[in-house]
């Protein structure tokens, strides 16, 4: 099942994107997509709260938890696992508990807890280099299966810093043992990404999260030598946007018959519930 | 903040909208319907799993919790709290958990457990009528608030059985207590909602769930004594419909620029969160 | 880490204790029991509310995560699974579940859906003998772990019922796959027990709860080709006694005096919490 | 339901005792005390993990609304709401949550998250004064219920500072609007608690924890003007005693003969449980 280490391997562009339930995981999974991140912003979007750690790590575990039962592709957990929920021995928990739930990784932040999330505020600070580079260091000595990836979210950029942090930081994040890093930017346009990848001289595969920089495409991508790209809130966007204009529609009009058109039939919400594989009784039949 | 009951004696046509967590609960209040229907279909669909008690009462409850806490409009839960997980006891269990978390109300069908979601399957069961009534009236003993609504919800046609057996069920379920009766039908057209007004004449509210016919409008529903509508869910069936569009076109392109003019800004989706609610620490600046 | 099958096969009396949370369940295992119980008595006794399936699987499945996460022995899940909770859907939900949170069994009981508490009561219902026998099969065929044990419980001595009734249960509980037969009884002494031993002769390992005839002993049970042995319910039994004389002696002597010398000392609670695994960052102490 | 604060003025001691599920907290009422400590370190104890932030608030909440719901006398919270789970917006958010389940109060203390258990370790940390005087004023601006009580527990004593840091923030979170102080020493005498009381000359109830100092009884808090005495571990403390023992004893002897002499009866457990208050249906017998 856990596929996602050999997938990197593979040399293969993973393309990942962003789910926050069990339903738009399947949506990803049945789309062709090659794994589910379980998308912090998304999964407090949907309990309509901050994304500023206001959801603990249980709310997160669960909701990671329900992504992971309705797919069999990788999951990887953003889920506010930045900065690993405390200190060291919450990250240790961490580690048990999202290891133990049957996902492929997670992804935690040079942050301090409690985050602002990252598109937010103008000044966000970053975790002691240090203390984080510990963080990965008890992360891998926690986890069972080595399979388990343990990516490191480098926010340098994010909190204004320049190259020369940004490469320091991947270099102490390595060394500590990370099985990848995630370079974050909130930049109009990718050139972050492109210095960084120009400088970087380690081994470790690179994963982006071009919300800022949608042009950026897979050609480019491969030839930056980036392994990983999550396309981490579009899900949720073309939710909230759909709802809207749904939910206008029956208000204005007093029935539903417009919407009908352009929204999934009943038979198709049916099916990604999975009734077709609900069992029939052969004992009920006969006795009741 | 319980005022459902009011506005059902106010006169006013009160249009519900189906919701399955805080975002889409919050859309809908911000779009102006007066009630949040707490959806088991959309809520099981959004788990993934079939619609047929696989969810217990405890992963409906926190659903519930989840869209009262997000909205300021009342909340009536249908979450799979039909037939009320059990016997007598499971439901004066079940009322005493709904009216804790603040909603408004519980609606409660007449068929054993586990149930099937209404519009599968052929041959539904329905509960025994003295059963079922018994409940009701638990349910009316047990709650605190007398504000807090217990809708009984006729499944008789959609059993296949005739008007006779839903008038006997509505004038059961009237005098065994219950606030209001939920008529309803599978059929495409409304025809069995027009013959239970023409025959019904008890005294309870009337509410009805036009799934399978789209095309009853607000006048109609006035003039047949229908006091609340419910559309169960639109809301989830148009986040699917959209998500697969976006999921497709991200895949195809292998970039997000077409997608981003058709789906919800950054900035909205940390609007719907709150973010700006956000506090400041006067201290923190001060002092860190 | 799942070695009960094992121990099954090895021919050496199993000796297991009811547990209802993490704590319990390590002094069970400090004190050299083989597995654990989880409870389903002991679980909805420490919630204050009726072992008469008030609980829901959710709640349940929590108690046995954290019990499993305790310790490093086998764990069997009573936990209201009995009667799994619905109908065959419900059944293969509820083995899906138990066997992702790591335990080493469950055992489903033949009563019907809402249960009581075998002890209570004087006309126990039991489940049709071929429903009860189709849901052993779809849980057999659900489970992925074939070291997963599914124990069938007879309640057919509970509910009034003799020998042959047994016996007949016993066959068809076999034949549909189940991996051992909890024989269970509430007479003051072990009769009905020798009964069904001398008589039975199929191939299951036999497991009974002697909580009304506690003078069995291991001689005896060992004679009679017993295999295990549940001591369901003593660990919560004892709680109780103890924490009544120590709340009435707190407020007798407005102080903690004498308490203080039949208690276990704050530095065994904290030894039990694992306290001493907690790790110091050396990060921490050179930065901050 | 919530007369703490009327308690408090009534000018009669408080006694409050710990509790971490319904069950001792039930036992606890029954014996007389007149209020519930939610207690941190018996929460995490009863989950055999370490009373350092490891649970999250969800599991604390979790705890806190099923102590809550078995008993009617009041409920204050420990439950590591320490520090408030985080920053000022994590206070806020705690305080909405705490308030929602009906419990009376909560208690935070002015320790940096993540915290450490007060009597463990040699050098704890505290929070900076005008940081956590903000999170008091946050957490009285966020209640919406006046008599939800904001206990501020001031650990300067636990930390190793003298009575001059303890006075100093016991005026700042007077100043920011406490209800009540909670002065924690853990020295193995009263010689803190007494400095204080005799140097403190505002106008807040004093709430004390004599874990250390066990010989301290309610004539010297009365002369000390102190208004809650919390025994905040004896009923864990005395239930882990007791289970050891019986679970030594059952595994010496083979059977449970010895054991059943000291330990509470079937019969009680199921009387505490409220299993007399189960209604039998009057419709069931009649029809099924």
């Amino acid at each position: 099942m856990n596929t996602l280490k050999e997938k990197v391997s593979n040399g293969k562009m993973i393309k990942i994107i962003g789910a926050h339930n069990g339903l738009s995981a399947k949506l990803a999974e049945s789309t062709g997509f090659d794994a589910i991140w379980a998308s912090g912003l998304e999964i407090s979007a949907s309990h309509a709260v901050p994304d500023a750690n206001i959801l603990t790590m249980t709310d997160n575990l669960e909701a990671a938890r329900d992504i992971n039962k309705a797919v069999s592709i990788p999951v990887i957990c953003d889920c506010d696992c930045d900065s690993g929920y405390g200190d060291i021995n919450n990250v240790a928990h961490m580690i048990r508990e999202y290891e133990s739930i049957g996902v492929s990784g997670v992804c935690i932040e040079d942050k301090p807890f409690p985050k602002l999330n990252s598109f937010l505020g103008e000044k966000q600070k970053l975790e002691n280099i240090e203390l984080f580079a510990e963080k990965i260091k008890v992360a891998q000595e926690t986890k069972v299966n080595q399979d388990f990836l343990v990516i490191a979210r480098i926010e340098a950029f994010i909190a204004g810093q320049g190259l020369e942090e940004v490469l320091k930081r991947a270099e102490a994040y390595e060394k500590a043992g990370a099985d990848a890093l995630l370079i974050h930017s909130k930049k109009k346009d990718a050139s972050e990404i492109y210095e960084f990848c120009n400088f970087y001289n380690g081994d470790l595969p690179i994963v982006i999260v071009p919300t800022t920089y949608p042009d950026i495409d897979l050609n480019t991508l491969n030839q930056l030598g980036i392994r990983m790209v999550i396309y981490a809130n579009h899900g949720i966007r073309s939710s909230v946007d759909a709802m809207k204009k749904t939910f206008s529609n029956i208000l204005k009009n007093g029935n539903t018959m417009e919407v009908e058109n352009s929204i999934s039939p009943m038979a198709e919400i049916f099916e990604l519930q999975g009734t077709k594989n609900l069992r029939t009784s052969s004992a009920q039949k006969q006795n009741v």
